[in-house]
């Protein structure tokens, strides 16, 4: 098992569990869930990213995205080990007025799978990341409607910025983007 | 001049100006504008950044973000050349839904220069890159409050994504994040 030895977490209540770095092989199950989060956010539709894509963009020289994973004894194969439940996604940002800062992208645990502290886990592998990287703010986007991550990252200190400060996330994208793309200042 | 010739612009509609790569010499500007920014959004005393830690962090092997610079003759020091009158900060970002994205941290021009069509010319450049490096996105936040620059995107066909989707911006900072990154799940 390649485990992220810094990382590593292990758990032993009512369910053993593992926090580890994701490798390539780990896409298809990153892939899947990916589209179980998109589904429970009521887009699913909006997921047009593949496997490959996946492995290319979080495995290259320069990778776009690193992923821890969850895993738990696999107890429908248990002489090949470990069955992925769960992914924390994330990059590093920039903020001018802070400087280096971590982006969470995606935080998922299977349903049956909630309630044991995986998503804790996969939350505290990340903002170790985001220290031992200097960071000095961690940020993620959640959908106001979506009460039960929303009281999670509360419950842990986060400060909603859009409820507080009035931020709002806008963006350009399709026709929009390529619009924007190609227009030339007045002469 | 360093002239990044790809995204080079001239307006001629009033104010000649020129938008181009900002290089480690324009970083004193940067961060002066970084707080006429902050100024602007009511948030001075967020700003913790220094020119230096822009000039380490923007112009190191691996950048943690690009920026373009907006140039226009500086009246004061005609033989001199050009005066900084506005920047477009931003990086590259990922979705699990659409891939490659890209986000605009920062987009600012000093009050006596708007309506010459600068913002637009930054906002493009940065679009064009985007549009180069496969984005499928170009996002930024907005504060609710700052009707003009919500105006502006809006009229170049920018979605509000949490007018429209719900979504909030969440941050754990400071000792909420210590916190976070020394939990360990319970046993």
């Amino acid at each position: 098992m390649n485990c992220c030895r810094a990382n590593c977490v292990l758990a032993k209540l009512n369910m053993n569990f593992k926090i580890r770095a994701a490798t390539t092989v780990d896409c298809k199950d990153i892939s899947r869930m990916i589209m179980e989060l998109a589904v429970y956010e009521k887009m699913p539709d909006e997921v047009k990213i593949s496997r490959e894509e996946l492995e290319r963009d979080g495995f290259c020289q320069n990778p776009f995205f690193q992923c821890f994973v969850a895993e738990v004894p696999d107890e429908n194969k248990p002489k090949e080990g470990f069955a992925i439940v769960g992914y924390a996604l994330y990059f590093s940002i920039y903020s001018t007025w802070t400087g280096r800062s971590m982006h969470l992208e995606d935080l998922y645990v299977m349903p049956q799978f909630r309630g044991f502290g995986i998503g804790k886990g996969l939350l505290t592998a990340v903002a170790k990341v985001a220290k031992e990287k200097q960071c000095a703010r961690l940020q993620l986007n959640v959908l106001d409607w979506n009460t039960p991550s929303r009281d999670f990252y509360a419950a842990k200190g986060a400060e909603d910025l859009t409820a507080n400060e009035g931020w709002h996330l806008i963006r350009f994208q399709g026709q929009n983007l390529d619009a924007l793309a190609i227009e030339t200042p007045k002469n």
